[in-house]
C-alpha cells in the first residue's frame, strides 16, 4: 500500500516560490543542477524534517525542471513521500546494500541520477561543506565531464528572508519558548533536581501551546551556579541550592524551524553582580532592537548593544546574535560588528545577548526578532527580568 | 575566578587507558600528532559532553605527551574546564572574533598549536570525514612540511569495545530507556495527542531511574499509523486514534551514552499481520542474540536472525543493527550480512529490528546489548511483546 501525503506546514505555491528563488541563484552562477545535502536546506525546499542526514541523501534542483528530487535510503522513502510537496515520482530510494558499504554508498545513486538527468556534462554545484570529502571526490571522480563548483551556502543565504508563512511558524515556536520560560521559573526550587525541572521544561516545549505542539527538540540549556560561566553543557545530576543563579536557553520547535529565548533566574534576590550585568544588558538589548532597520547593518545592530553595555563598564565578547530559522542557527549573517549584512524586512536573528564574562559567571538574555519595514518585531514575549524564585 | 572540575563520570586512569590504545594506534599508523574533531570521540577521550561542534575545536593527541589539549571556542572553554579530565593548561581557548570569519579561523589556533607541539614535519592524522573540506586543504596548506594522512574512525574503531566503566554507564542507560518504553504504555491512550504523550515519555528519559538522570535526550521516534512505514520522522500534530500502531524508538542517556530501545504498541488487538510479524521477528531476536559470542562475526548474527524471519515467511532490508555507545551509533561495524568484524567481549550493539515492510507498514523490536565471554548481555529488559493499549 502507497503511504498517503501527511498534512504539509505550508502550500505547495510557497515551495515553488522558494525553488524559484534558489534557480535564479543557479542562473547567476551558471550552475545546471544544483546537490542539496545540509538537510537544514533540504528541510526548506521540501517540508522534509525526518532525521536521515546521518547517511548520505541529496535533493537535486535542476534549473529547468519545476520539482527538485530526493534521493535518499530507502527506509527513508516513505517518511518523505508522506512530508515532502513532490510528487512521488520525485523521490528516488536507493537500496540497502549501500548503507556501511565502502565500495559504493548512496552518493553513487545521486551521480547515476545526475548522468540519466543528462547533466553529467554540465555544470554541478555541491554544498561541499555539507558533505565528507571522499563524496565530493567522487562526484569528481565519477563526473569528470562536469564542472563541479562550490555552491555551499547559497540555498542558506537564501532562506535568511523569510516568507510571511514562516514568520508565522515561527510566531508559534516562539509562543512555545515563552511558555517554556515561565514554566520554568514554576519548576525551579531548591532542593529540586536540575533533570526534574529540566523534564517539565522540555515537556513543555513538546506540549506546545495554543493547541501547537512543538515538533521537534531543539536546544534545552540549562547551566546553573557554579556552571553559569559555561553556555553548552547539560544540565547537572544535583539539585538547585539557595542562592543559585540558573541560564536558561531553550526554542520552541515546528516543522523544523525554531525560536531562540533565554532568560536568567536567581533563587533568592539576585546578587548586585548579576543585577548590575542585567540592568545593562536589557538596555543594550534595547538599544540593539532600535538600530533594527532595513537599510541598517548587523554590524550596527552589534554595535548599538556593545556601545550602551560599554558605558555601564561592560563588554560582551561572544557575537550579539546570528541568523535564524530553520535548525537554529543559520550559518550566514552574524550580529557582530563588521558584519556588513545589510537588514531586509522579513530577514529573522536569534539577538543572543548570552554573555559569559568570566569561567564561572555569566548571564543570559535573548529574543527572536525579525525585520519590519521600519523596524524589529519581536517574536519572543517573556518579561525581560531576572526570574527570582 | 576559575571554574571548579565537576563531577567526572570516569576516573582519570580510565581515560588514560583509552588513550593508551589510542596512541598504540597512532604507533602502528606512523602517526605523531593525532587531531580528534568527531565531537563523540572527543567526549571519549576526555569526558567533555557540552554541545559546541558546530564551531572548529579539536583535540590533539600527541604520542609522546600523557594528556591530550583541547582546542576550542572561548566561551566553550569553561564547560571543557569543568568538565574534561585533563589539567588545565591542556585546555586552550581561541579568541571569538575567529567565529564566523571567512580569513581565519578555529582550525588555524589548531594549526598553529601543532606548530608549537614541534610536529610541522612530522606526520599528522586527521579525521577528515568529520572536517568540512576546506579545513582540510588548511590543515595541507598551512602545515606543508607535515604528512597529512588521514584517520577517520581510527578512535571510533577503538570505542567499539567498551570497558567494564563503560557498561556500567550504558546499563544506567538501558535502564532509563526500560522505563521510558514502559511509561508510553500509560500515556498512549486513543484520543490524546501523540505530543502530550511524548513529552511524558521525554520526561521519562530526563528524569531517569534509580536516581541517575539522564543528561542529554537522545532519539524519541514515534510514527503512528499511517506511519508506521517510516523510521525516522517526528510525531505528529494529531491524536492516538482506536486501533492504531505504534512504533517507539528511544534511549536513555548519560554522560554521553546512549542505549537505543525499540517496541510497538498497538490500541485495541494487534490485527493478523502485526501479530505475526512480531511472533516471527522475536523468534529472530532471540536466534540473533543466541548467535552472539567472541569470534563469530556480524555477519553471523545478522544470518541467524534473517535465517529464522525468512522460515515465517518475512525478509527486513535493512540491517540487525549497529554498534552503539557514545552519540548514538557508531559508524563502524554493522549487524549485516558480510560483514565480517569479528565478535570481542564487551562489543556493544543496538540490536535494531525495526522492518519497515511497506511504505504504511512497519514493526520495531530491538535490545541493546554487549558481548561476553560466552554470549549476549542484553542490557535493556522491557518485555518483548507487542504492548497492547
Amino acid at each position: 500500500m502507497t503511504i498517503t501525503k501527511g498534512p504539509q506546514a505550508f502550500p505547495r505555491a510557497e515551495f515553488l516560490r522558494r525553488l524559484g528563488t534558489v534557480k535564479e541563484e543557479m542562473g547567476r552562477r551558471n550552475v545546471d543542477a544544483l546537490v542539496v545535502s545540509d538537510p537544514n536546506n533540504i528541510t526548506y525546499l521540501t517540508g522534509y524534517t525526518a532525521v536521515s542526514g546521518y547517511v548520505p541523501q541529496g535533493l537535486v534542483v535542476l534549473i529547468d525542471e519545476e520539482e527538485p528530487s530526493f534521493i535518499l535510503r530507502q527506509c527513508d522513502a516513505p517518511a518523505a513521500l508522506h512530508q515532502a510537496f513532490m510528487d512521488r515520482n520525485k523521490v528516488i530510494a536507493y537500496p540497502e546494500y549501500l548503507i556501511g558499504n565502502p565500495e559504493k554508498d548512496g552518493y553513487d545513486t545521486l551521480i547515476d541520477f545526475l548522468n540519466d538527468a543528462g547533466v553529467a556534462n554540465r555544470t554541478i554545484g555541491l554544498e561541499q561543506n555539507s558533505l565528507p570529502v571522499t563524496a565530493t571526490e567522487k562526484f569528481k571522480r565519477r563526473l569528470p565531464k562536469a564542472k563541479v563548483v562550490d555552491c555551499t551556502l547559497a540555498v542558506t543565504w537564501i532562506r535568511l528572508v523569510k516568507s510571511d508563512l514562516e514568520i508565522e511558524v515561527m510566531r508559534e515556536c516562539a509562543a512555545i519558548s515563552d511558555a517554556a520560560v515561565l514554566r520554568a521559573a514554576e519548576v525551579i526550587r531548591p532542593g529540586v533536581r536540575e533533570a526534574d525541572a529540566v523534564a517539565e521544561i522540555v515537556g513543555t516545549l513538546v506540549r506546545g501551546v495554543n493547541g501547537k505542539p512543538g515538533t521537534l527538540i531543539k536546544l534545552v540549556g540549562l547551566c546553573s551556579s557554579p556552571r553559569t560561566g559555561t553556555c553548552h553543557i547539560p544540565w547537572s545530576e544535583d539539585v538547585f541550592r539557595d542562592g543559585s543563579q540558573i541560564n536558561l536557553e531553550l526554542g520552541g520547535s515546528r516543522h523544523g524551524y525554531a525560536a531562540g529565548l533565554m532568560r536568567t533566574y536567581s533563587i533568592g534576590a539576585p546578587n548586585d553582580r548579576l543585577q548590575r550585568i542585567h540592568d545593562a544588558e536589557v538596555e543594550g538589548l534595547e538599544a540593539a532592537l532600535g538600530a533594527v532597520r532595513p537599510g541598517a547593518t548587523c554590524s550596527d545592530v552589534a554595535e548599538a548593544f556593545n556601545r550602551t553595555i560599554a558605558k555601564r563598564g561592560f563588554k560582551k565578547d561572544t557575537r550579539c546574535g546570528y541568523a535564524h530559522g530553520i535548525g537554529w542557527l543559520e550559518p550566514t549573517a552574524s550580529l557582530k560588528e563588521g558584519d556588513m549584512t545589510v537588514l531586509k524586512p522579513n530577514m529573522t536573528f536569534h539577538l543572543m545577548l548570552g554573555n559569559w564574562v568570566d569561567e564561572d559567571f555569566g548571564y543570559v538574555i535573548s529574543e527572536t526578532f525579525r525585520v519590519t519595514e521600519k523596524g524589529a518585531d519581536v517574536l519572543t514575549s517573556a518579561p525581560r527580568k531576572i526570574f527570582q524564585i
